[in-house]
Order: C-alpha cells, then structure tokens, then sequence
C-alpha cells in the first residue's frame, strides 16, 4: 500500500467564502478531513464528498481531542494511504500549531503540505472596520497569543513600539494585558476594541479604551471568541469619536459585501 | 443614473488559487479592475470578463499611478454607476493604504466594502518552510513596514519582544534595520531569512544570521519584492542546522501542494 499524505489547510476566520480556492480543492479530493471548531465547517459534507469528516473541536482552553491525539489520526491515516486534509481556523502557523503537527509528519515519513489562510488577527478588525495598520497611523502591528500571561518583556516591548497590538485567545487575560501595557507607559486613553464571533451573523464589536475596556467588557458580558485590538487605528473604525463605550451590533447586513 | 461601489480586494500573496471565494466572486461581477502589480493578475481578462482592467502597477518606490489618482479613478467609475473591484496584493489593510481608499470612497459617498485577503506576511515565510510562530519558540510575531527606516524606539522595541520580526517592503533598508536591531541588543547571531518573489515559479529563499545577512544578502544579489523574517522560528525552515549562509533556489515542484 502507497504512503497518502497530509495537507494543512488554513480556513480562514470561518465564512465559508474566505476559504482560498486551494483549500476547497484540496477538500474535494479528501479522504479525511480533521476540522477545528473555528474553521468552517457547516458544509463539509458536500464540499469534501468523499471524505470522513473527523470533529477534532480544539477551542481555547477547550481540547476535546489532545494535540497528541490529533497528530497521531493524521499520521495513521496517512500511513493507510489517504489524502489527509487538517483543516484549522485562520491561518495554520497562527498559533494553530501548524508547525508541530508538520513536525509529526516529517517524523512519520510522510508527505505535507500547508496551504495558508486568511488570518482572523488581520481579518476580523477589518469586518469592524478597522484598519490594522494605516499610513501616518500605525506601520507597525503585533499579533500575540494572549492564551497565557504575558511576561514583563512582552508588556514592555509592545508599550514601547507604539503600534497596533492584536490578542488572539485573549479575553481571560485581558485585566493582565491591559493594567501590564499601561504600567509600561501606554496612555490609559488608548482606543481598544474586542471584536466577538468575527464574520458570524451575530459578531459584536466593543469599542473603549484601555483603561476601561475590563469594566466595560464585564459589563457586556464578551465572551470567546474573540479578537482584541489596542491602538490608534481602532479610533478609524467609526466617527462618532471616542467617549463612552461603545457596543456596536453588527447584523449580518453591516458585514463587509453582503 | 445610480450610485456604483467600490470594493476592496485581498488578492493575497501572488498565487490564484490563495485568492479567496469571496474575490473570485467579486471579480466576475466587476465592471472594472484597478490592479497593482503584486496581485494575481495574469488571468483577470477571464476572471473579470465584463471588466475593463486598469494597470496601477503600484510597487515599492515605483508608482506609475499616483494613489490620489487610484482613489479618483475609482470614486469615479463608482460614480458612473460601476462595480469597481480594487484588487490589491496581500491584504488590503496590510500596509495597502486600504484605510485611505475606504476613507476616500466614504468622502464621495460611495459604498465601499472589504474583503480580507492571505497577507504575504504571514503565507511567504510559510511558503519557505518558516512557521512565524511556534510553541515553545515564539507565541508573538510583529509585521513591519521597512520602506522607510525603523525609528529608535521601534527598533528598541522590537529587540525587547524577542518574538518573530516580518519586514515587508524592506530589502534597501535591510542594514539600518539589522544594526539597529544589534545595537538594541538583539544577537547576531538570531537566525534571518529573506524570501525573495514569494510563490513564483522562481522563489528564492536567503538564510542567514542578522549579523551577516546584509553581505550575504548583497553576495546573493537579493533583489525586491521580498520578504524578510527575523527570529529563531527562521531555524525550523530545514534541519541542517545553521552555518554558512545558505540559498536555497525554490523550484515551482518544491512550492507547497503542486
């Protein structure tokens, strides 16, 4: 029996049409396909038709299958020969563990292949209208996990550039994240937003800064998924001005060309 | 006669099939292209069939269309009635001037929407075998603008993240920003990489160390559009370790699931 092999697909922030066309073709000729919670995943059956469709549900803090687990399906699977698609949200080498898991496979003698995606870190600030960076602004954007703490140097670099600072798996770190940038000097008024449920029909967007944002987001109660943005850009994302929080549902309609 | 829109394309890092659905869709039902040079645009007369296609042929340090002229094409075709797709390389808020185009379109009173596209920033160095994160090694990338030098304070903090660093626009500045980065205290040793025409059929991928990446660089005659990559994750591009600089020629069969 012939070695298959394996094809790391980046889905995108979830919408089915910000999947590349490289990624709906390497879902039709899939013989398995292990998808993340956060890739889209409603309409795999027709769009992998040969395909059996393996849950692996990873959300943050939430690994219903372990890492181990997965890279072990992926592997075994190929080894019987199939095209193996690991269909992940966002990008593959985001924090997705992409580069772990083309580890795995290198290990095992098989063949990988990675197919990027349309990162959420850069995408869904855009679907709220901001502009990650933008000319006399910001040229200069952070993305960081904000799955842990981060660590005194992190906080201090990032007070220091003075750029746009993305969390990705941020929400329950925020009061860490927010009271560390402003102990290494970034202004308390700093315009932040947390994006939750990015493209989704029910995505809402926070508008405050980084010395309310906590209480505010206490208040609206914002859960994960989430992604969070710090910086002057967030201040472009609407002209009523900055003052008060700002809560802005979106509806499906107010999502970028529908 | 009614209103036209305007809707701004990601059309990623060069390649068509990392175009997303959403832009293939966009594109069939434009009535006019504004293109820059780094998009995928050798097929846009059948991707585009009732446009008529205008080459802003927008490249580093060379802009044959002024982007005030850019904007005032599109405002008016819009104005005329027109579907006007502004097809930009990468994402269109990854140093695009996307935020400049929405604002200038929102000025004239035109509808204005954007789709998100795979930005070079994090697909090239994937394209090279480079994850730009990694556990264990880094959980924080930050992307850059080096078409005008790095300030002091932005080398200082970038020194300090020691997470990955992606230079885009930034091979004629590379030996300010290398030495700033040393002088900040970064090692010299720190693992560097430049990817040159990522996703082309002649792809080429320079690897060094920050402190001898500028020689090896100029030796090699690396030329733009480039990608440049700073940060231990360069080290998990290939398994023979560090050492010389090394050149790595990209064939088409090497590039990722051809």
């Amino acid at each position: 029996m012939s070695l298959g092999r394996v094809i790391l697909v980046g889905g995108g922030p979830g919408r089915e049409d910000l999947l590349t066309l490289a990624a709906v073709s390497a879902l039709k000729s899939a013989d398995v396909v292990l998808f993340d919670r956060l890739a889209p995943h409603k309409h795999l059956a027709e769009m992998a038709p040969q395909a059996v469709l393996i849950d692996v549900g990873k959300t943050p803090g939430h690994h219903p299958i372990p890492q181990i687990e997965i890279e072990r399906l992926m592997v075994a699977h190929a080894k019987q020969g199939s095209c193996v698609v690991r269909l992940k949200g966002g990008d593959p080498f985001v924090f997705g563990r992409g580069g772990e898991e083309v580890a795995a496979c290198r290990t095992a003698g098989i063949d990988v292949q990675v197919i990027p995606g349309v990162t959420s870190a850069v995408a869904v600030p855009s679907a709220a209208g901001i502009p990650i960076t933008q000319r006399d602004v910001s040229r200069i954007f952070t993305v960081v996990s904000g799955h842990a703490p981060l660590s005194e140097n992190e906080l201090r670099g990032l007070a220091g550039l003075a750029g746009t600072i993305v969390v990705l798996m941020g929400v329950s770190n925020m009061p860490q994240i927010t009271q560390g940038l402003v102990r290494h000097g970034m202004p308390a008024n700093t315009p932040m937003a947390v994006i939750e449920r990015g493209y989704a029909n029910d995505q809402r967007t926070l508008i405050s800064t980084l010395g309310s944002i906590v209480y505010d987001a206490a208040n609206a109660a914002v859960t994960s998924p989430a992604v969070i943005v710090i910086g002057e850009v967030v201040a472009l994302a609407n002209s009523e001005g900055a003052g008060a929080a700002q809560l802005i549902r979106e509806s499906a309609s107010h999502i970028p060309w529908e």
